[in-house]
């Protein structure tokens, strides 16, 4: 066990605006909002939160928000970068912070308006590439913008093709990743897609985004806010819900690492940082693949779902296919894949809505609740420099 | 002593390029060149660096350094907000990826074209708010720009102002500083000034940028870039230079902050976030005022640097005036500060050189050594988040 990152916090409070396409307000007014709701839920006071964390790409800086929560000092604040992939790195920072007594309460929080302000699907790589300036990623997609690769679709349907050939995936392996998803958004009234589930006819008559993938293989734009609370587990014990202990965090870049675009590598049928987020996740917490009782895997595109299955053992290289055609993934299957109806049918929150998903499955509280949960897995942004955390039952 | 943050890291090398005003290659080539110089420093190849860490503010992302200097797999990466005062925060950074395992080798820096691509002085707030865009920074700003205040010194010159009303502090006290400053670089063959030293009639002579803050009050935009090699001081002992022990690192934001313009505050002639800074490390090594022999104080402007010398003890409230009068900061003082002729002298790469600095002292190789060196302190950027450390002789 790790002595830092395994066993010693826990989220001890989760908070969210709604989901929608236009919230009609600003974005730092939906980042108080959930941090408060977040607070309130933990039932911990604003000036007791001495740590922020967020997305380099979050437009809320920590010292604003946490003043207007009503915050006092704070003695630990940091960024991670690349996108959806620093979903779970914020944990992490907060694990590190705890441990060290730079902080006692650490919010993590993401706050967007990124449908009704700006859409990264828009194809415009340039302005979307966070901390880099428009002359510097300029130099990056050059190589790819004749080859009219201008969106993360694009630069996803490349590896996704590689993947298809090499293993006989199909469309429709895709598309039952979708299916799933929007099957447990149907039920979840939190859900943007709630009571609109989908069939794999449906995903395959869905227009193509970027061949081969479908509109219905790309997650959704959303507006909306999520923020947690994390506290040293011995104060989350006496707080308002259960604990969600973090057993384990980990942050990867792996060699030949580029931002969705890691074309260089010799083999594009795989994730290997997401390889490597395993490995040290399941060295710090001695866990391994069977202890999962459900995942929340980062559903931007569907193919690198099926890829998350195989770089964490779920099944072997290339067995994804047989996994959801099985429907393992599934509602009722051994591995229930993103409960909430992930970002392909709740909403697209860079991820963070899926951790307080692990958080209500673990306080069996979530709407699709799974029996029996003990640890779930969840992933950040994959293709990209990533996180992932394993979230378990005090 | 803090079981983290002090004593189990240190400083093993550092890097740099030439500070210049116009350097004539990318961001990139010079974070590179001064992450390969560290490297170099230090003894270590790139392939073993696994943890990155650098500003919000800097145009390089983690990822593209550490594949150009030659790195394989990394597991540790994060960004810290707020400018200059995120310069110490690197350092803390390190120490705690390195403690819960989370990597071995942190590298640290920051590369900048700051004087020929942009300057942060050229009253353009809107564009230097870092992560926040302009729709959100210009909500902040509108409440000053009208009042002509529209730069980092028109905001300093605010508070320096009241913090001359209260305490009977003079131009000349601020000049002061910046004199010692020049003298040190005029013996710094690295420093841009090297060779030119002012008077105190210089100082009063040079042109108001924002009264009562005249030309020489304000630190230099520079091109440049340096990096820092973490590791743990167990590693550290056994390479080429001997270590830099990392004896105390915080973080800071305090009641009521903003950037550079913290103007709701009730009293103007104080830095809380630095007292906050001052209390946690001294706490973190049990080290007080009378324990240092220099100190690298942020010296972007010089009204600052007296009031740093308060919050830190160095002198009572409203004292420093009489501390520089007796020139106990300057050369042969009872606390030289900024031997590599700071911000004002050397160079302005956002902090990161005075920590350079800090590490040449405790190895005995600075061009200006201090005699009988044992700890330095060190801090980041007054008036917005900031941070500190104290480095310290094995």
């Amino acid at each position: 066990m790790n002595e830092i990152l395994s066993g010693k916090v826990a989220v001890a409070g989760i908070g969210a605006t709604e989901f929608s396409k236009d919230s009609g307000r600003t974005e730092m007014r939906l980042a108080v909002e959930a941090c408060l709701a977040a607070l309130n839920d933990a039932g911990i006071e604003p000036a007791e939160v001495d740590g922020m964390c967020t997305f380099t790409m979050d437009h809320n800086p920590e010292m604003d928000v946490h003043r207007l929560i009503g915050g006092r000092d704070m003695t630990f604040f940091s960024r991670i970068d690349y996108g959806g992939g620093g979903a779970c790195a914020p944990v992490m920072q907060a694990a590190m912070a705890i441990a060290s007594g730079a902080a006692n309460v650490v919010l993590c929080y993401r706050a967007m308006n990124e449908r009704s302000w700006y859409r990264f699907g828009a194809g415009t790589p340039l302005a979307n590439a966070s901390t880099a300036p428009t002359f510097i990623a300029a130099n990056h997609y050059a190589w790819y913008l004749p080859a009219a690769l201008s969106t993360p679709a694009s630069f996803v349907a490349m590896a996704a093709r590689v993947y298809m050939e090499k293993y006989g995936v199909t469309s429709e392996d895709f598309g039952r990743v979708s299916v799933a998803a929007r099957d447990f958004a149907a039920t979840n009234p939190k859900a943007f897609f709630h009571g609109k589930p989908i069939t794999l006819d449906d995903h395959q008559a869905s227009r193509f985004v970027a061949e081969p993938l479908h509109l219905l293989d790309c997650c959704q734009e959303s507006d909306g806010a999520v923020a947690l609370v994390i506290t040293s587990l011995e104060r989350a014990r006496r707080l308002r819900n259960k604990p969600a202990v973090v057993r384990a965090a980990a942050q990867a870049s792996a060699q030949g690492q580029h931002r969705l675009t890691s074309f260089y590598r010799k083999d594009l049928a795989q994730l290997p940082e997401m390889g490597l987020i395993a490995k040290q996740l399941y060295a710090q917490s001695g866990l391994g693949p069977r202890d999962f009782q459900s995942a929340i895997l980062y559903d931007h595109f569907t193919p690198y779902v099926l890829e998350q299955l195989e770089e964490f053992g779920f099944c072997g290289r290339g067995e994804a296919k047989d996994f959801v055609r099985s429907g393992q993934h599934a509602s009722g299957g051994a591995l229930p894949i993103n409960p909430n109806g992930g970002q392909l049918g709740e909403a697209y929150i860079h991820g963070m809505n899926g951790i307080a998903e692990a958080v209500r499955q673990i306080r069996g509280s979530a709407c699709n609740q799974i029996s029996g949960i003990e640890n779930v897995l969840v992933t950040a942004g994959s293709g990209v420099p990533t996180s992932g955390i394993i979230l378990g039952r005090d």
